[in-house]
């Protein structure tokens, strides 16, 4: 009987395909490749292996014994794919997000939006009072792929310092200050604040009311994590009185309403979750890379290295 | 007789004033404070040394023995300052101007402002094909205080190179992977250039018609030194033709007159000439040090460090 790989992921290169391909003839599978949900519905009986972000697409696949996710989020899966293993591509996305971070959090501290508005008018307002990376106390919250890269890019602008905050209070390869586990110690003295922190129970509301009020007047956060590790009502709130600023990717409510109040409100650059998805051709790159090596694993009857615990959430 | 330092600076901070006050003191300097050229002009018979970017005011200091400009460019003292010695604060505007190149730069490759447009709707499209730092080729035309500070910004991004231009060849700090003399010989490889060139006979045009197109197709412009370092309409076709894109902070002509084609130009990011003003703190504290440092220069009849040579051009 045939081993079958299936990959739903649109716009995939055909370079990318055939890397993909080729690893799967070596261990006599033969891929299979979908543009979406829809298109692969119907070719899913046989596959035993699922390369798709679709939280759905398992429900078609009796022998289905692993999926790996494209997305490091797995909120789709809350209630697992069956029988199967799953995977995600943890690790995929810290370049293309960090880079967003860097870019949003420039664009808040030197006021682009407004910049903006005054290049609109066709005005030459040059004067607008702005603020620097350099010299500013930053912390991140949550310092896996996307703290780290985003630390080693925010180091080379020379801020005043830069805190870690997870769970065990391990610093990766020494990339932080010091790396904290009560956000309490962290906020009070912090002009930047990134988080980067999965969807789980204990992230939920972390930034709530009490602790956004810890960070200092004119403290910028930025969220390219999950929407709801921060109180977005106490939030805006912060916002709307010009307390806080905020670059946020990531809302409590996605796609974000259009009737929701966020989208007039001062002080806060909003991004439609767009800061790591599939469309940079190195992220594509990355998730057939780490894919791959865990097929190699499967192959090997060895553990998944970015096997999910639905349970932990990540 | 008393001796006169007269500093001519919107909104220096009371901290900074007292830097220079004591400094002054100390040498036996009286020191005085304006906020614009109109107020400055009438005290200015007895000034000695004078910090300000006018190119005017030193027609009424007839005891004038140095001006320092706040700025960095000197265009404006195309006719010297009489007698007196003219010293730049080269140097000061590095860091502000290196977080503004990183900023623009990630603004064009991930589309930023189509983004602001898709939330300008209420929209929430994510899949706007984006590009990024890492992996690109990217080119620096001028090494000075800017084109360091951007290249070790820029290095944190892990780019696939990083290659300056420059006069004499020279790499400083062995920032660069190497340093071309020969702009030709650094165009056709470039994904990503980076002008911070000062306003020279030698850099006019220097990216005219003939070198725009040694770029390969897609490349990112930015110019943060002088505008007519491109050549402007030349440029433009490029953009509207979507060969080429740019994020210019100068212009041939500033302000950039309303009815100027550029104001509507696709594949464009304007900014009013705002990436290195005093209006950053850091920045601000950088120009007193410098001044600082040298007026400790001319109170030992030392050489003034950032002398200007007009002949030069900086």
């Amino acid at each position: 009987m045939k081993r079958v790989l299936i990959v739903v992921v649109a716009a995939l290169e055909e370079r990318l395909r055939a890397k993909i391909r080729e690893a799967a003839r070596t261990h006599g599978f033969e891929a299979a490749f979908y543009e979406s949900d829809a298109q692969a519905m119907d070719h899913m009986a046989d596959a035993e292996i699922l390369l798709s972000a679709s939280g759905e697409l398992h429900r078609h696949a009796r022998a289905l014994r692993w999926q790996c996710t494209p997305s490091a989020g797995v909120n789709q899966f809350a209630g697992g794919v069956g029988e199967a293993m799953l995977s995600n591509s943890s690790g995929a996305y810290g370049v293309t997000i960090a880079e967003h971070i860097v870019m949003v959090t420039l664009e808040m501290l030197r006021r682009q939006q407004d910049y903006a508005d005054v290049v609109a008018r066709r005005a030459w307002t040059r004067d607008l009072p702005i603020r620097a990376i350099r010299g500013s106390r930053v912390a991140l919250l949550g310092t896996g792929d996307i703290g780290r890269e985003a630390a080693m890019r925010l180091r080379a602008f020379s801020p005043a310092s830069l805190v870690g905050f997870n769970r065990s209070g391990k610093n990766p390869q020494g990339l932080f200050d010091r790396v904290e586990t009560r956000v309490e110690a962290v906020l009070p003295e912090t002009d930047i604040v990134i988080l980067s922190l999965p969807g789980t129970p204990e992230t939920r509301h972390l930034l709530d009311e009490t602790r956004l009020s810890l960070l200092p007047d004119g403290a910028l956060i930025v969220n390219v994590g999950r929407g709801n590790a921060i109180e977005e009502r106490a939030l805006e709130r912060q916002l709307r009185a010009g307390r806080l600023f905020a670059a946020l990717d990531v809302f409590e409510q996605e796609p974000l309403p259009p009737q929701h109040t966020l989208w007039t409100c001062p002080n806060l650059l909003i991004t439609p979750h767009c800061s790591g998805n599939l469309t940079l051709p190195y992220t594509r790159e990355r998730v057939v890379d780490l894919f791959l090596e865990d097929f190699e694993n499967y192959c090997a009857g060895r553990p998944l290295l970015r096997r999910v615990d639905l349970r932990r959430g990540y």
